[in-house]
């Protein structure tokens, strides 16, 4: 008998709700507070720039809320997502340990972000929003979002960090065959793209700029809505889908992860996977240790502190407590562009701080070398994000031929590289460099961080 | 109750034996001629080009062939690959039809291409071989051909044809990734390169020529051998897997196809998705049409001779004969870089000889139409290829508008678009050329067929 090498669920086995892991946690995390008053904000203070239905979600204290049937539907052009055990790598690794990965790059934009896109644009649709205004890094959530909008006939335009916009034009051509408008940020367009440009003609741009333009013009046009990516709570929520999935696969294998390992940038493929796996070593039911990779380049959990910060360069943002390096940080040109964020996920962050996971920061050549590896026997060549992911994996695999251990490791596979052929072209001419960020411009950038004592 | 989406086998119904339709044919093919003494080949005039174990499946009569365990051990990492009900786009037409699509994009490569290139590096490994030389086109086949010789430790040079060289650099890019050596074609690094070069220094390239690079180096090396990704009777033999899953997935929706659309270039993808088929139409299972779709601009079914050709440009390969247009053929630049070749599969012409199939040509423009279409419904970019295919499809499915028929149509989308994004950056721009092949050159090129009366 052949030894299986994915895990597929049924089509009828799809979760039907998402898991929000507030109510379990032993403390509630800290409210964003609105950036004049310096007071929690209500929902009246997101309402510019969400529709109701996900407000109500970034609040909501429900353990579970309900997929709604539409974006089920949708949900089924892709998922549920393949489980695979990655045996030609741990052979060639020599390796006793197991290596799992949950492997999302089978969806429309190649990764995790259309699990948050779709319900996005579906909830924008049903209150009536005609057009959805975005951010993106990598490219891979404009992408996402462009095809969601596509599906609920929204208008999509999206502000692409120019450093992304340059080294991959190709993630823009996917957005405009899935219907989406792509400016490079920052732009002529908006108040706070001439401001910067003006400043620094020459800038790579950064997420927290591109965020600060699709605010702007939501902010100002009445059937406009801001969709953000990463970060919030009802994001991470939608992708608790990737997490109750890979319970329900791993059980099919018929194993427990000893170690869950995924890559963060804003946290959302991250605490996708994680929360559900937490919620089941909180009920006791499991004790797997969960480890978050993060580029040395933007190590915001390894090395950032957590105070109340801006989501965005602006400061347009309510105030979030995060992990933060500071809001106006422009990132070194790692080709991990959706790693590249300030910030992290306020309610990931909030986890870390309770103890309920670790992080460690990884430099991109070691994880380019993770990810080579990873495609010359799996066949998938990975986006540079989950390399950072598989490069811990391979290191734990590799201790596990000393000890003996067969240790389970279930990693997330956030997404393919096949629109950062250009990353890996650089990989291969041994021209990748590697950027630790100087601890002398996150103290910098930290004396910018907004001032609570309104 | 939710409509299904997907139809998954689990691994355990993946097909075990290729299936050879050559037995089951009313007429025998017509042999291939050595270009020397024009008499029908034997085993010993392929051996210089490929191993045993794959010239014994090029002349086999058998009807099934055992797929080895070790091949089948490589399939499970992306096969039984999906078939999908195209719910979105039959609602976004507004057809009654059926839309069906086996999907084989979800494999290393992206496309069909791995379901040979596996078993070639393997055959090829078991009997010693350490190089194999191959050509590439849309650079499908040589990401894959990489892909499978970096799992059996095969070195691997592959010749891309110029054009596309330059229209999709990260193919080379992922050859590379998959531990490939890639050249453009025509080369200085063999005679008949430098030949065409210093003939044609701007020439485009073209599959016949990269063949002859590739064959070259192949036959003037001890160890080395080639490996052709279409077109030859034992690529068909392993495509066949396609079909055979489709059989079974078409019986899990509960449905039988009227009409089998696919794209045909050197014709594998299509033959193994219709050869099973045609299996079930010949034994009076199934009743239904099957169709290939080949570019306006290389119309070697609907506008060819059916006559004694060489399989590539220099005239070293067998003769084979085959649907032509000329073996010095030289294309048009259109995107559908796996559809320009100026044959087809001999097997697939002798089928099409005998009725049992039918062709039709179109344009790309309108193709790229239904590609975008499709991609905005159902969230894969299609390779340009396979939007011949759909764009097939989605006229016969707007013809059942009118006549209210519940057509069954099961179209092959044989790989996705991620590395031909810069194709549809063009369509988008309007900037897509269409090309009629013209007549004189076909009827010129035909004056220079090989001369049978030796």
């Amino acid at each position: 008998m052949a030894e299986q090498t994915k895990y597929l669920l049924d089509e009828s086995d799809m979760p039907t709700q998402w898991y929000n892991i507030v109510p379990d946690l032993p403390e509630p995390p800290p409210p964003p507070l609105n950036p004049g008053t310096g007071q929690p904000i209500g929902p009246e203070d997101l309402a510019p720039l969400f529709p109701m239905g996900l407000i109500q979600q970034e609040v909501s204290t429900d353990s579970y809320i309900d997929i709604p049937e539409a974006v089920l539907d949708v949900y089924r052009l892709w998922r549920p997502s393949p489980l695979y055990r990655a045996r030609r790598l741990e052979k060639a690794l020599g390796t006793p340990a197991h290596i799992y990965y949950k492997y999302e790059g089978v969806s429309p934009a190649g990764s995790h972000k259309p699990n948050t896109a779709v319900p996005q644009a579906y909830y924008n649709s049903v209150e009536g929003v005609t057009k959805l205004t975005t951010e993106t890094g990598a490219g891979q959530w404009g992408t996402a979002l462009a095809f969601a909008c596509s599906l609920f006939d929204i208008d999509c335009e999206i502000w692409q960090v120019r450093a992304s916009y340059d080294q991959k034009p190709y993630r823009k051509s996917m957005m405009e065959v899935f219907g989406g408008t792509v400016h490079p940020s920052p732009s002529e367009l908006t108040e706070i793209g001439r401001k910067i440009l003006a400043d620094t003609p020459d800038t790579p741009g950064s997420l927290g700029i591109a965020i600060s333009e699709a605010v702007e013009v939501a902010a100002s046009h009445e059937d406009t809505r801001y969709a953000l990516g990463s970060v919030l709570n009802h994001v991470l929520l939608h992708q608790t889908v990737i997490g109750e999935e890979a319970i329900a696969q791993m059980a099919m294998a018929g194993e427990t992860p000893d170690l869950i390992v995924g890559c963060v940038g804003g946290g959302s493929n991250f605490g996708g996977l994680a929360f559900p796996f937490i919620r089941e070593n909180l009920a006791g039911n499991l004790d797997c240790e969960i480890l978050a990779v993060e580029p040395a380049a933007c190590p915001t959990l390894t090395r950032g502190v957590y105070a109340y910060d801006f989501g965005d360069t602006a400061g347009m943002t309510p105030m979030m407590k995060m992990h933060t390096i500071g809001h106006d940080f422009v990132p070194d040109p790692i080709h991990a562009g959706g790693l590249r964020y300030h910030g992290m996920s306020p309610l990931l962050s909030h986890v870390y701080e309770l103890g309920l996971m670790k992080a460690e920061s990884r430099h991109q050549s070691e994880c380019f070398a993770a990810g080579v590896e990873f495609a010359r026997n799996e066949g998938i060549v990975p986006a540079p994000e989950p390399t950072h992911a598989l490069a811990a994996a391979i290191d734990e695999a590799k201790k596990c031929i000393e000890t003996g251990e067969e240790k389970v490791i279930l990693t997330a596979l956030c997404g393919h590289g096949h629109l950062d052929l250009a990353a890996y072209d650089k990989y291969l001419a041994g021209e990748v460099e590697d950027y630790e960020y100087p601890q002398e411009r996150i103290d910098d950038a930290l004396t910018r961080l907004p001032n609570l004592d309104l």
